[in-house]
């Protein structure tokens, strides 16, 4: 047995762009992925045929229910991911989630306190973006000083400008609810990125949300596009960082631009594509070249949709997911540092939390603070406070 | 007396690099420049030696009663632009000013009410960017439909990057209620160029200002800086464009990033420094380059702490009021039509009501409503009621 045949066999929820990013890197780093599921069975055959994966199903159970799946990546509609990953961690398998849970805050408590309950297991969210070099370049730093004190940065200004995100046909992208939209696809990564980067958790937030593309040439049916394709939202950190992002997917030709500038006492830093520079006060005018990302794939980039940063960051986490597997024997163990860059699930749901705030902001018009919950919402507050109103005047 | 003696003699009021700037344009183009005000007598001396101008003062009346002085420009202190204002119409002077009155929205009426009562004389806000062929070059593709239907444009978005607005020593600029800060200086031109661009009003906006640098190295006395230097704000637009703009003056070294990017449902415009690009839906993915800024100014710029396309704009503006001066032969008279383009006074309340929103917004923490005064506030409204009050019993 070599160590290779140590890795994990995969299963793969979902047949969209990033599931066809992911599949060639995993075989290419060794992974074996053994079972593919699709929202219809022809989408699932179609993919497994594309991707060459021996199994596809449309049952959720009957992929997490195989021996050979000990690792399962969940990419489909947002709103199915709790439900997948909590069922995948019941039974014993590693989980890697797409993005925090749809809509709903519960939904990601619910994948959290199943992670808490499996610490044995692996749970990760894909933000894939802090396995980006210039990020992991920036982080550091941030926590070096080149920017002053970390404790006391002033202004993030994110900047995504792209093509829309929806595809040809009519599907979870186009809805709201099912967690398709800038927000929810672009704005997770980004709220994600600057904890990461800076530490900093956000307190109040406020947002704007705005669809403008309602129906296109290929999606005019009855059902009218709901997904939000323009978001801007400022954020209040817990120690005095103020961000602002804009998320335009409003640009006519494929494209993504992806800038993040920092600012601090002594010095600011900006990513701009894969690069990352900086610049000191009293230095001189002269830019600081700190990264510059010349390194190619290691394995040839399948033509995708998904943006370049995300591919590039997905393929750099599962080299770290390799190496997690790699040093240990037996058959579920792992090793906690490789992947200690990634978010948790309580990464997840604090993004959540904003994404949550964010949309409520947008429709109150006005500042949401930020609020994680703790326990699970009473799901009939009226009948527990009969319950409670018996068991008072009982006693 | 040959054409250019009809060119009327100019006033300045102000010591700044604005004003530094505009007296060699004036200068150039053949105007003659005969008295400077300073707010220190001392401040106006040494500005007047620099550009050599004959005479200076610290009076704001004996500028104004010159008789060789028919055109003042109004650049200094922003608190003080009203009052000069009002008193030069007053008596028989053109105005051009620097910029909307200070906080104040009722001393941009006052501005107002006074150009309406002299249309005989000039009155201009010096909004120059739309002097930029640009700017100028994007409103009229926008008009042409470049982008769509002018009245469906989607999003705006306006980045400012700059480094500090703050001298070498403490001056109105350090002082929010003098009209120093970002959204005073910048924001001003930013809310006058979109409505310039796309003929569209502010319906509500939402704000937050912010000042992180409240001491440097050379102001740094009893007396902190409480201009902003960060701001962004959102706009929502009488026909449904939504802007969106982050003015950000904590780069560390000096420069002047602009970049506004309009979005329609055909394509969309992107004016970047001083060129314009445009890019269609359906045509490619090639980019196409409508104005490249390469025109050199007609005379040589002097360094200056004043952004360039700024500056590029305060010569475009000069040669326009030539233009309106040239033609006619009486001491006062002048061409409309040469000068339409820039804004009025009243575009100068506008501009006030939509910056007093948005410091409001700012405090509020919610979306605030764009409320232009039509009348002079009531000074003491409880005397006023008292004497209704009176009025009515005694009837």
């Amino acid at each position: 047995m070599t160590r290779v045949d140590m890795l994990p066999g995969i299963g793969v929820f979902g047949t969209g762009a990033v599931a066809r990013a992911l599949v060639p890197f995993l075989v290419s780093r060794g992974f074996a992925v053994r079972a593919l599921w699709g929202r219809t069975l022809a989408k699932a055959e179609a993919a497994a045929r594309d991707l060459t994966v021996a199994f596809y199903t449309d049952s959720i159970d009957a992929l997490l229910l195989r021996k050979d799946v000990n690792l399962v990546f969940v990419l489909c509609a947002p709103n199915l991911h709790a439900q997948i990953s909590v069922k995948a961690l019941g039974i014993g398998k590693h989980v890697v989630c797409d993005r925090p849970a749809g809509l709903d805050q519960a939904e990601a408590l619910k994948m959290v306190r199943a992670s808490q309950y499996y610490p044995a297991l692996i749970s990760l969210i894909n933000n894939s973006l802090r396995f980006l070099p210039a990020f992991a370049r920036m982080r550091k730093a941030i926590l070096d000083g080149y920017t002053g004190n970390p404790q006391q940065l002033s202004v993030m200004d994110v900047k995504v400008q792209m093509s829309s995100l929806l595809g040809d046909s009519y599907d979870w992208h186009c809805d709201d609810t099912m967690g398709g939209g800038t927000l929810t696809l672009v704005g997770s990564h980004v709220v994600d990125l600057v904890t990461f980067l800076t530490g900093q958790k956000a307190l109040r937030v406020h947002g704007v949300l705005k669809t403008f593309t309602k129906s296109t040439d290929k999606v005019n049916g009855i059902r009218q596009i709901t997904s939000p394709d323009f978001c801007t939202f400022q954020m209040e950190m817990d120690r005095g960082l103020l961000v602002t992002a804009t998320l335009n997917n409003s640009m006519v030709v494929p494209c993504f631009h992806q800038e993040i500038l920092v600012c601090g006492k002594l010095g600011q830093l900006v990513v701009k594509g894969g690069d990352l520079h900086g610049r000191l006060h009293n230095v001189g005018s002269k830019d600081d070249v700190i990264y510059l990302d010349v390194e190619d794939l290691e394995c040839p980039m399948p033509p995708s949709v998904v943006p370049k940063p995300y591919i590039k960051g997905l393929s750099k986490m599962i080299g770290a997911l390799k190496e997690a597997f790699l040093p240990v024997t037996e058959q579920m163990g792992w090793v906690k540092e490789a992947v200690q860059l990634a978010a948790t699930f309580e990464d997840g749901q604090y993004v959540q939390a904003v994404m949550e705030a964010i949309r409520k902001s947008s429709t109150d018009r006005k500042w949401v603070d930020v609020t994680l919950l703790t326990e699970q919402p009473d799901p009939n507050p009226m009948l527990s406070a009969a319950v409670r109103r018996t068991t008072i005047s009982l006693q």
